[in-house]
Formats: C-alpha cells, sequence, structure tokens
C-alpha cells in the first residue's frame, strides 16, 4: 500500500446525499492523514442503530452529503505525523468516541468518556482543522462521528483507532466497534454480577443482547429479557421452529418419546445463545413490570441492564433491582426532554444507579483485551451476525434493520 | 450484677409520656431478657435528630408511653437464653438496626439491611413476643427502635448489640450507634473518595460532619461543605472568633505583621477541625448550587454525600458531581410524597447515584472495627461532642438540639 502514501486515494463509498434516501455509491477521493491522524483501509463494517437515527435525520439539524458508518475492521493504510502507536499494515478498529490519552478522563481508571475526542455527532469535519477528508469531484463530504466506514478508505484521529491482533477476523470483531462493546461492558464492566447472581436486560435488541452475552460471561444464572416487542423474542422463537423441525424429522425416524420433553430444553437452549433464560414482556402482566421482576426474584434481581432508552423502561430497571445490593445500570440514550423519577427511598434502601457509555471501555486500551477475549472463546460473536451484504449492497443492510431483521449485518467492503 | 440475672429491675427511666413534652424520670420496672435478648446497663447515651423527630410526632403515628434513646454504651448485664456471642461484664453499642447473620441481606458482603432487624420505628414492642420489656406499676411502656436507650437498664435484640474493645471510653464511642456512623460509613464505605479527591458534603449536622470526618480519613483534599443555615458554620466562625482574639492578644505583644495573614490560615484551621476546607450557601448564589460547584471544581467534585433529607438537596448532591467518575450518596431521609428528578443524561454520563443506610455498616460485624479505627486515634469523636448533662437534666439535651446549639449532647446515666 506505500505507494498511495501521502497521496490522495479515490475509492468507492456509500454516500447519504439525503435523510432517509438509499445511499449512492460513489467514487469519493480521500485525502491522506494529516498530523495525529490515520487512514485506514476498511475491509469491513457492520450496521448499528446510531447509522440508521442519524440518516433518517428526524429531529437532529441534518449534515448532508455525508459518509456514515462507525463499526468496522481494517488496516492501516498510512498514518500522519506523530502517530505512533499504529504503522501502516497494523489490524486495526476505528471508534466513534476516542483516548486522547491526556485528559483527566484519560488519566482517570474510572472513566472513558475522553474530552478530546469524546463523541460529536454534530461535527462532520475532521478535528485538526475542521475540514474534511473526504470529497467528491473537489466537493466536500462530510464525516460522521470521525469514523466514516462506509467507505473503503477512510481519515481517522489516531486516538480513535485501537490496534488489535492480526490474527483476529475483521469480519467477525468488526461488530466490537459499538453496539456489542456497548452492551457488554454495561454488564461486565458496570453492573458486574457475580457467578450466580440475576440480570435482569430490558430490551432485546443488538446491544441488550451483547449485555446479556456480559452477563453470561459473568456467570450470571438467571438472565431475564425484557422486551415490549414480541418481535426481539423472534430469535429464539425462530430457532425453536427450526429446531422444533429438526426434532420432527428425527421424530419421524426413531425418536417418538424424546419429542415432548425435548421441545421446553431446545427453547432454553436457543434462548441460552445470548445469555437469556427468561422472558417477561410488559404488555403481558397488569402490574408494572418492577412489580413483576420483584415477585419473580424474591424481591428483586440483583442486577438490571436498560438498553432501550425509553424513560419508562430505566425506571423500571431501577425499581426493579434488590435493596440493600441491587445495582441498575443505564445504557440506553433517552429524548432530550425525558424525565428520570423515582422516589429517593429506592435509592436510600442501598440500591444504585449508574449509567454507562460504549460500556466504560477505553478503546485503545481496552479493545484488544475484548478481541482476545473472543479469540479465547469466551465471548461468542458469531451469534450477532445475523446477515452479510456486499458492499454494492448497502441498503439491504438498511433494510433489514428496519425490517427488524437483523442483528447486525456485515458488509464486505471487498465485493 | 450477678443477683439481678433472671429478676426485675427497677431503675430510673426518662419516659416520653405525650408527644412534644419534656421527658420524666421514673421508676420503671424492666423485665429479663428471653431467649435471644440482652439486657444493658446503659452508662452514657447521647441525643440523636431520630429521637427528637418521634418524641414530636409530627406526622407519624404517635405511639406513647414511649422511652427513646439509641446512641449508646453500656456493658452486659444478662443474656437471654441462645445468645452466645455475649457474655455478662462485656462492653457493647446498641444499635437500631441489626445483623442477624442468617438473612440474605447479612450474607450478602454489600448490605447491612438485615431482614429480621431492620428498624421498624413503628414497632414499640419485642419481636420475641410482641410485648415490652418496660413497665411502669404494672403499664406497659413502649420501646423505641429495638434499643431505648434512656434508661439506666434496657432489653435489645442480641443482634443488634455490637462487642466492643472493653477499653474504649463508652462515654466517645457511644455516639458511634447511630448519626456518627451513618455519617463517616456513607463516605468511608460508600463514596469512597480517593487520596486527594473533592468531595461535597449538603448539609453540617452532626451527619454531614461526620461524612466530612471520613473524607478527611480517606484522604480527600477538597472537602466542600453546602449548608442553607448559616448557623451550621458557626462552629467554625465560633473557633475563628476564639483564634482571632488569640491572635489579636498575641499581636499587642509582637506579631503585627502576621496577624493579617494568619486570618484565613486560622479559618481553615478551625473549618478543618471536621475536614471541612470549602463552604458554599446556596442563597449566596444566583445560580443552582451544583453549578456554583462544577464551576468551582472544573466540571464538578469527585463524590459528594446528601445529608440533609431535602429533595432539592438531593439532586444538587447528584448533579454536581464530575461525569466519567462522580459518585452521590443520599443519606438524609426523605419525605414520604418526594420525588427525586433528574435528566437521564447525567447518568449517562458516567455518574452513579447511591443510597445508603447507617454507612452501610453491619452492626455486629463492623462496629468493633469502628471503635478501633478511634482507639487507633484514626477517627476523631471528642469533636462531635458539645455538650454534657446527667442524666436527670436529659431534658436540656432536648433544648440545645432544638436550638441547632449541640452536635452531640452525651447523657451520662449515672448521675
Amino acid at each position: 500500500m506505500s505507494n498511495t502514501v501521502g497521496q490522495i486515494i479515490k475509492c468507492r463509498a456509500a454516500v447519504a446525499w439525503e435523510a432517509g434516501k438509499p445511499l449512492v455509491i460513489e467514487e469519493v477521493e480521500v485525502a491522506p492523514p494529516q498530523a495525529g491522524e490515520v487512514r485506514l483501509k476498511i475491509l469491513f463494517t457492520s450496521l448499528c442503530h446510531t447509522d440508521v437515527y442519524f440518516w433518517e435525520a428526524k429531529g437532529q439539524t441534518p449534515l448532508f452529503p455525508r459518509i456514515f458508518g462507525h463499526e468496522a475492521g481494517g488496516i492501516v493504510e498510512s498514518v500522519g505525523e506523530g502517530v505512533t502507536h499504529l504503522k501502516p499494515g497494523d489490524h486495526a478498529l476505528p471508534v466513534f468516541t476516542g483516548e486522547c490519552g491526556e485528559c483527566p478522563h484519560c488519566k482517570s481508571e474510572e472513566s472513558n468518556m475522553c474530552d478530546l475526542l469524546r463523541i460529536n455527532t454534530d461535527r462532520g469535519v475532521m478535528l485538526n482543522d475542521n475540514k474534511s477528508r473526504f470529497s467528491i469531484k473537489g466537493q466536500p463530504v462530510h464525516h460522521f462521528v470521525g469514523t466514516s466506514t462506509f467507505s473503503e478508505y477512510t481519515v481517522v484521529h489516531a486516538g480513535c483507532v485501537a490496534k488489535i491482533n492480526p490474527d483476529a477476523p475483521l469480519d467477525k470483531v468488526c461488530i466490537l466497534s459499538c453496539g456489542i462493546c456497548t452492551g457488554l461492558g454495561a454488564t461486565i464492566n458496570v453492573a458486574k454480577p457475580k457467578p450466580g447472581s440475576s440480570v435482569a436486560i430490558f430490551g432485546l435488541g443488538a446491544v441488550g443482547l451483547a449485555a446479556a452475552e456480559g452477563a453470561r460471561i459473568s456467570g450470571a444464572s438467571r438472565i431475564i429479557g425484557v422486551d415490549l416487542v414480541s418481535s426481539r423474542f423472534e430469535l429464539g422463537t425462530t430457532l425453536l421452529t427450526s429446531l422444533k423441525s429438526l426434532m420432527i424429522r428425527i421424530n419421524i425416524n426413531s425418536m417418538n418419546v424424546l419429542l415432548l420433553t425435548a421441545i421446553p430444553i431446545l427453547f432454553m437452549l436457543a434462548a441460552k445463545k445470548f445469555g437469556v433464560n427468561e422472558f417477561v414482556n410488559p404488555k403481558e402482566h397488569d402490574k408494572p413490570v418492577q412489580q413483576v421482576i420483584a415477585e419473580m426474584t424474591n424481591g428483586g434481581v440483583d442486577r438490571a441492564v436498560e438498553c432501550t432508552g425509553s424513560i419508562q423502561a430505566m425506571i423500571s430497571a431501577f425499581e426493579c433491582v434488590h435493596d440493600g445490593w441491587g445495582v441498575a445500570v443505564l445504557v440506553g440514550v433517552p429524548s432530550k426532554d425525558d424525565a428520570f423519577k423515582t422516589h429517593p427511598m429506592n435509592f436510600l434502601n442501598e440500591r444504585t444507579l449508574k449509567g454507562t457509555f460504549y460500556g466504560n471501555y477505553k478503546p485503545r486500551t481496552d479493545l484488544p483485551n475484548v478481541v482476545e477475549k473472543y479469540m479465547k472463546g469466551e465471548l461468542e460473536l458469531e451469534k450477532f451476525i445475523t446477515h452479510t451484504v456486499p458492499f454494492s449492497e448497502i441498503n439491504k443492510a438498511f433494510d433489514y434493520m428496519l425490517k427488524g431483521e437483523s442483528i447486525r449485518c456485515i458488509i464486505k467492503m471487498e465485493e
């Protein structure tokens, strides 16, 4: 790749020209990285709700044309002046937030909310010069959260790039750039359930399922999924159906007696792929869901993780944890005008409420270790990947997500 | 004392016959301890706001006649059947909450909210038989929070009695039974400030000053006291005044130049007796106090401890902690109809809100260690004791507290 160093690279990018309109694959010019920046060749990217949210531009100031994309894996093509922790050829994950290493947050063991590189969804340019590195026939195209991974090449602040094990398959670990780490870290790093404990997960989207995976890895024994949308249970149901069919086929041959007892066990196995072994749909109960959960768990769950962004779910998640030791963690992003409201005695009875951002992972410091956790087989990523499309069909990934069919859809940049 | 074992003891007790009326020293009969109970000879007791609150009976169902008192130090006179961790002659602190050792809370490392012995202010009898151990001419007198220490002898559930070092002066360590441990533990056990960190303490009553003492012991470098009532600053001010006079006297002799520079230093020294080295009175600012504190501390304090029970102070205490790592701890007891309300983004920016009960101390397990901390000189108790009265003048202790003059008033039972 050395012949491109310092040169403008022309490559394909999926450009969003207007809010909510299909992306268009265009030839874009990608400028070389400036001081403290890195140019990455993106090999795999995946679609996250946040891309869709800003692409729809409902409620925010629209910023178009723009190149979305922030979950990805790639290889360093070149680095700008002063970049020492990365070199061409390094395998890397770009992240929508960063780690400058110098600010009070980076220096604190407890925070990952870097002052310099914290997510800014309103910014469509690079920090260095307030300009874009992307253009089409000389006209600038906006960046998105500093990553813009729906492009074969992109320029990212070096503080937002984690160098990872080159043996890690980028088509799997690319999903660690955002949603999966957000849910996983919320449980592992913040809620910290003990082995044998109970955990309620509010919202069974990708982030919630990753939170459940965190609970499974932590050794929680009761993992209760809570969701208002029955289709969120579908993955379990779909798998159940296919497993049922399988059993029926087997049954036709010889295993008549096994069938009836096997079905509930198989259901549990399917749900357990994401760690969830109990379900509650608040719509199916007359009482508040926090009361339903408290009754199921002799006073409340040990931990709760809220992954919907609904203010009511946040309140329920907090109020369903056990007094004395319960910890609730907020992950989902609320609306601007929401108010969290509860009786203060719920706190005084020794409950804890915490929020988290990107699962409290520091991108450069911690992501390499999360990748290793996957490499060792402790963390399962394959089950999150429900679809794969070539880059030329990137709009299909949007369709899958909008229809609620996908957890993660991988977009192969080289196809 | 062995001649009293198994016998009714007749002794003096300060009986509250009616809400808000002065206590009357009466001769009461104190029945022997039943199974799992302990009879204590109380040597020193101190007055806490909670006694005054229930004596005033504003808002609660009144329960009279009653023997108040729950901060005390005494000696075990006799023990009931099955009590193995205490024996006659042991020095002990009775506590308004307990530790049965068997329930999920006692078995949890994280909770001290014993299911069996958790405070119950509505109960005026012993758990064993729902009867009182106190009577006057055969007529029962109600207990208060299982302790009723305004009596020369009292009967307490053994799970509510901490055995302590017999060398510890009971006239000092008796104040650990309630308020001081509540504030101290809120900081040391729950907020856990790191050395060099900043801590805001809301409310500078006994509990708040104990929280400040916890911050001092933890090595916090900025301890910011927040109080709406200027008289709460008086202790510092009074000490300043006397130290100023001292300096002026010295000055008259020879130290003219030193005087002007010495005054601010002396002020700091006086306030530092309780660890507080900065003051904020919200009434003196046009902006919300959380904003004032955030501006003083470059974004917020590392920890905040709320010791007033005012819902507005709770919200301010939470909102004044730094994003990324700030922890706020609620201690003060709110009103029945209060609602804690904040924007959920305040949580999502990695702030934590926790509540605590009795500073998260398990009475039997942890109190002996707090006493040792005092014995080693790490914890200072003398500065909390502003008054001492003989038992016969117990009503004076109420006057001092109602006038806001005392932090703790020790009542000597043998005088």
